[in-house]
């Protein structure tokens, strides 16, 4: 089962939101209202709204009322800007958006744009897991039998359209025989290591222990984390990362450890148009996914808090031991690495 | 109103686990009952515990049915025992009950041991709010106007009998006319920060923002933390600090920032028999803490999912730039600052 995936028309996605506590699937038909899913976080993870935008795309085509191709082509344009415009930090929304639109260029014939962004979109899913595995053999080639690895946040097939990215290197690790470990922090505000992939360790049958974000400095002083694998949602062309938020202090406490640290990701995550980290907008999420927890059972916050709720953080390349892709390990200096990585992918 | 009391024969002290939505205080007549309230922290936060340790003994004296000496000094080592055991890591507990028995060995007629020990439990709390003042004046003049405060757990009047530590020094900046914020870190897994600072600043009005643990990186990053300013429930005698479990990457974070950081403590928690803080116990608290929350209304972990909650981790003294107590600010190296600032104590 797949997080997004075409169905009889309809983009079907899992909504893990109800995560751990009610596995639910729903249907989109409108590109509107995908558009609003994402934003509210129905599907997340860099890689799964990307994949999710390129459905999208094919909603907005099968939508379309307009007979001419000029008039297609707008609608499409639209529906591009509302999916990309659902969250700001990840490339892979406007890189999904953008292949399809690539798509549609090349393709004459107004009638045949529908059927040939569907192809297009379902064969973006299909590489997805594909270059998962492909990246996951590369990462596990990091782990060693007996290692720990800490984990944030969700990297896995939910947050893919399956397999995962660091968890996929982990599932691989995992699938190779390797006795392992992974500590999961819970990734506040929105607890993604606590809900999915303490879930997804579970099916998969992978030991874990979950652990708060703040426990994380504790467990890589006292010798018992072996290597730190997350994700990431954009990597710049210096190799600066935007990651979930905390990923940054897990880095410069790793690194005061001597602790390797590997963003994992595929070569669509990396935007080599931006320069470095610093000029890549960062989500302000709402107050309620601080404040809406409640702590055995009571509210954890006074009424008429100010919060404030960025939903990323820059990771600067100093702090990067390497990058995995599905096309190999980029090793500093980043700029000549990951282009090589990104360009070699082009090729294939 | 303070933390904890002695009221009518009996400790009073404000149940802390029912904040913010219920101010609630609780009567203890049993130093058993009172043992285990610090260990299921109704009471919290290493000056208020040993304050409620001191109460605690006076009311051993009180409730001992030997009529001799040997046999109420007894009884009083037991209840010590009993006190000490309550949390394993703060050296509060144990020098406040150290001091109560040194009290009880001064005074030869055992029917004047109660009397005697709840005079020294009283002295040993006012002195708490004495000294915490001086702390505050101490700490305040490293906040500048205008600085951003980044503060993590709780530390003020209810950590303490009253004012605070840490929190007690950005009162008194406040106090002093400066324009200060303060960025309160919620404190994951108990959240003593969101529901314990957070209502204690509103009551103060001092201006402040709540954020995830995980965000405090991204604001130190971004040049928006000037100092960070935490307590702590232990000091090597070489300035390694033992404090709330993620004290110790928010320290790592702010020296790789250039941002000052400052435990405040009064010097009964620096321990100078301890020459560094490896050998400090940490304390695992119940799993319960970590999955015991909500987010949105569901639970945020799946059923039998193993959990790590160590409640404090060790900073080297290699992050602190220096620790605030009552008699100045101790500077590194922290062996010799330490000591001097320790024996002035006991010189007054």
């Amino acid at each position: 089962m797949r997080s997004v995936e075409w169905c009889d028309g309809k983009v079907r996605m899992i909504d893990q939101r109800l995560l751990p506590t009610e596995f639910r699937q729903v249907d989109y038909d409108d590109y509107r209202d995908l558009a609003q899913a994402i934003r509210v976080m129905v599907v997340r993870g860099a890689p799964a709204i990307g994949a999710a935008a390129g459905f999208g795309m094919a909603l907005a085509a099968q939508q379309s009322q307009s007979r001419d191709r000029d008039g297609l082509l707008a609608d499409l344009r639209t529906a591009g800007d509302v999916l990309c415009a659902a969250r700001p930090t990840a490339v892979n929304l406007s890189w999904a958006v953008a292949r399809l639109l690539r798509r549609v260029e090349s393709e004459p014939d107004p009638a045949a744009i529908p059927d040939a962004l569907l192809v297009e979109a379902q064969a973006l899913a299909d590489e997805d897991v594909e270059i998962n595995q492909r990246l996951g053999k590369h990462g596990a080639e990091l782990i060693r039998d007996g290692d720990t690895i800490l984990h944030h946040c969700n990297t896995g097939a939910l947050a893919t359209v399956d397999y995962g990215t660091a968890l996929g290197v982990i599932r691989t690790a995992h699938e190779q025989g390797k006795q392992i470990h992974v500590l999961v922090d819970e990734t506040r505000p929105r607890l993604q290591g606590a809900r999915l992939t303490a879930w997804e360790l579970q099916q998969l049958e992978i030991p874990f222990t979950l652990i708060a974000d703040n426990a994380a400095g504790h467990f890589m002083r006292t010798g018992q984390v072996n290597v730190v694998m997350v994700g990431a949602d954009r990597v710049a062309a210096n190799g600066d990362v935007v990651n979930k938020i905390g990923t940054y202090k897990l880095a410069v406490v790793a690194q005061a450890n001597g602790i390797p640290f590997y963003p994992c990701v595929p070569t669509s995550t990396v935007d080599l148009s931006l320069p470095t980290g610093n000029d890549i907008p960062i989500e302000e999420r709402d107050a309620d996914e601080v404040t809406g927890i409640t702590y055995q059972g009571r509210p954890a916050t006074p009424e008429g808090v100010r919060v404030a709720n960025p939903a990323f953080d820059v990771t600067p390349h100093i702090y990067v031991t390497g990058i995995v892709t599905e096309n190999g390990i980029a090793s500093p200096p980043f700029d000549a690495s990951l282009r090589q990585l990104v360009e070699a992918d082009h090729e294939d």
